[in-house]
């Protein structure tokens, strides 16, 4: 028994969920740097939102609870060793990607205030500020939801039904990963953070992918795990950038635009591994069509909505017709995965483009039928910009379930992006 | 990181497999008071027999590695906690069980020399001395072989094998248990010393029938789990006593009365319910035919080998025609059990008698399939008295594939005992 290791733990009023501010995304601390240089004024307002409302969580969590784990998160600023690992390490081959005045600025952050309010079975969670501090909330609230919902589950449970359903779930990630080990050229890594079971589970999952698949894990997107485990850190950039840009639009020619001036700016940053094109915030085909012509010079694309092998065959369709080898081109696939469809996405497309896979939440809470009445089931959970100086902000997608945003400015869009039917697909995570 | 436990650990030349005199089971004890009370000047060997030759032991089990977990049982003697449970302790509703006479002499012993060589691809390990002494090497030698077997086949896996291996392993007893959970009126103790896995192993598998079945679990045969545990230390006596008895009888007539001769000597040390017959060691139906009316009287009887339903039957049946009541008598079956058979037999037999379960080397040691080449699965392995002040034992049992003595002798024993033909059964474990 190892005392001073649970007098430790005694010495903390509540068991903290998130332990680090970079126990977070790190494509979330790239775009922080980017709106810190590119729109540092811009205010923004984020908040939850559980599109699986049969989930009902203001009934499953205790509302003191969650503010306990929330203040604790305001409470958190980088440690020094934090700082020098941001500071020194290389991140995709390059050293010092985040700048000093970034650094000193996010060494002296503390995060913002929240607004808690349950409405219903639900909680109303937002947050509101300065863009480059809010847009920092959001993998830590989604991570403190989902995992006090699983501690709300588990808290019912005895030590051996813990330690089998921990032995069940552990057995499911290995299983899968030997699936994986199987595929030739394989390169994949962990997206889970933000619908992660817990911590301490992801952390594992991240181990057991590097011990199961070599070279293959090519890292995970948490910056706490890869510090901690010496493994890359991975991610490039995400739907709130041409979120926010489109927003602050200040007609539908400029929202026209507003896609490619994030990408614009991003080029300008960034080279490489890190010039990867999120088309579908507003529609790929439409996306793709209009792009000038420097963007067909990027790495590769990611796929994060809609059939992803359609729009993987879209996109190689429109490097060849852009005059660009397809072979050099990267395809990142990161909806939705699981095993079969990693297996199958590979098999369609490896020798033909390079392909990678941002694993999420199926690789980090895969708990589906571990307990009764599948209370441990992962379920979609977003925290999203949902205006930018007063103005709502809207995403389309590749799939219509995944819409959010006004009516009118959905309709508004549309119309400016040419959006016309849409496949709906069943969104599971 | 809990450094004062590596140290510790560090400082092990080797990692022992038994750390205690009485990581043993609990019968072993009871007998060796009986012996050392009646039968002190008994020289005995007691040798390793491998009943699954396709396990290559030698071939497996670094020769040196074997001499060093022997050797270091042969350093251990009582601790005085452990001397003090056992004096101070109460087994089977009873104060000192052991008698001052016998814990002095057990304070001091140190385990008797050993004799181990090669032979092919088995090892041939013996035991010769005082039977008291040399008994208690029976199964710490098989949990010995056993556990470096497991060793042998785990040290080629890495780290997260191990941990799904182990996981699938948990799962699995954890389901066994919840079948049987559901057994109405179940009692059930863990008999898996021997032939166990690990050592580690039997402790979980003790903790989660614990945690699993509560009152329905009835205790360990283990005395070091039982002490460490809180849980019932179980077991009455086994075949050594009649072996033996027999071995040294004189002539035929002797021989006729020697497996009651033992069970005298026990009626007057024992009541309650350590008066358990154990009649298969030369035939049950020739034992109970020819039994004396005050074995009728005793509280139950252990079906070891043969086809349990049938003897526990035949049990029932001597016990009508003796005009005892079934209802007041126990069956404890305790040959090759897994979880259908105990459902089966309880199903049979509850209502109609008490039934006990001594559950053994498919609770502690079910790793079958669990690795490639099956290389977990249990096996048959022995330590048994092969001979008693010069003369060879016999064992003839239920089962003829249990049977073990030299022909001639086994032909004397089938003619003394009056056995015919006798059922063949497969043997599993």
């Amino acid at each position: 028994m190892d005392i001073a290791t649970r007098v430790y733990n005694h010495k903390w009023k509540i068991d903290p969920i998130i332990r680090s501010l970079i126990d977070t995304d790190f494509y979330k601390l790239l775009m922080c740097q980017s709106v810190f240089r590119n729109k540092p004024q811009t205010e923004v307002t984020f908040s939850l939102i559980n599109r699986s409302t049969s989930v009902p969580l203001a009934h499953l969590i205790d509302e003191g609870e969650l503010r306990e784990q929330l203040d604790h998160i305001r409470s958190l600023s980088l440690s020094r060793g934090e700082s020098t690992w941001l500071r020194g390490n290389t991140f995709y081959g390059k050293r010092q990607m985040f700048r000093p005045d970034f650094m000193e600025w996010f060494e002296s952050l503390r995060l913002p205030a929240y607004h808690l309010e349950r409405v219903g079975d639900q909680y109303e969670l937002t947050f509101e500020g300065k863009w480059h501090e809010v847009m920092l909330w959001e993998i830590s609230a989604l991570a403190v939801l989902m995992e006090l919902r699983s501690r709300a589950v588990l808290n019912d449970m005895g030590r051996f039904e813990l330690q089998v359903l921990y032995a069940r779930a552990m057995t499911r990630v290995w299983e899968k990963i030997e699936q994986l080990r199987d595929i030739d050229g394989l390169s994949i890594a962990d997206f889970g953070t933000r619908r992660r079971h817990g911590f301490l589970w992801q952390d594992w999952c991240v181990q057991a992918m590097r011990e199961g698949l070599g070279s293959k894990f090519t890292g995970t997107s948490n910056c706490l795990i890869a510090m901690r485990r010496e493994v890359e850190a991975i991610g490039t950039n995400a739907h709130e950038l041409p979120m926010v840009y489109s927003a602050l639009a200040a007609d539908d020619a400029a929202l026209a635009r507003a896609p490619y001036d994030v990408l614009s700016d991003w080029h300008e940053e960034h080279d490489g591994n890190l010039r990867i094109i999120l088309p579908d915030t507003y529609g790929t085909q439409g996306f793709l069509d209009h792009a000038p012509d420097w963007l067909a010079g990027w790495t590769g694309i990611r796929i994060d909505s809609g059939d992803p092998a359609a729009w993987a065959e879209v996109a190689i369709k429109w490097w060849q017709e852009r005059g660009e080898d397809p072979l050099q081109k990267r395809v990142i696939f990161s909806d939705g995965l699981d095993v079969d469809k990693i297996a199958e996405l590979h098999g369609k497309f490896a020798g033909r483009t390079k392909v990678s896979f941002g694993w999420g939440t199926l690789l980090t809470n895969d708990f589906r039928g571990l307990v009764p009445d599948d209370g441990l089931a992962p379920f979609s959970l977003v925290c999203k910009a949902i205006s930018a100086n007063g103005k709502p902000t809207v995403k389309l997608s590749d799939n219509p379930e995944k819409a959010m945003g006004p009516a009118d400015e959905i309709a508004r869009y549309k119309r400016v992006f040419g959006i016309g039917e849409q496949e709906h697909i069943d969104v599971i995570v």
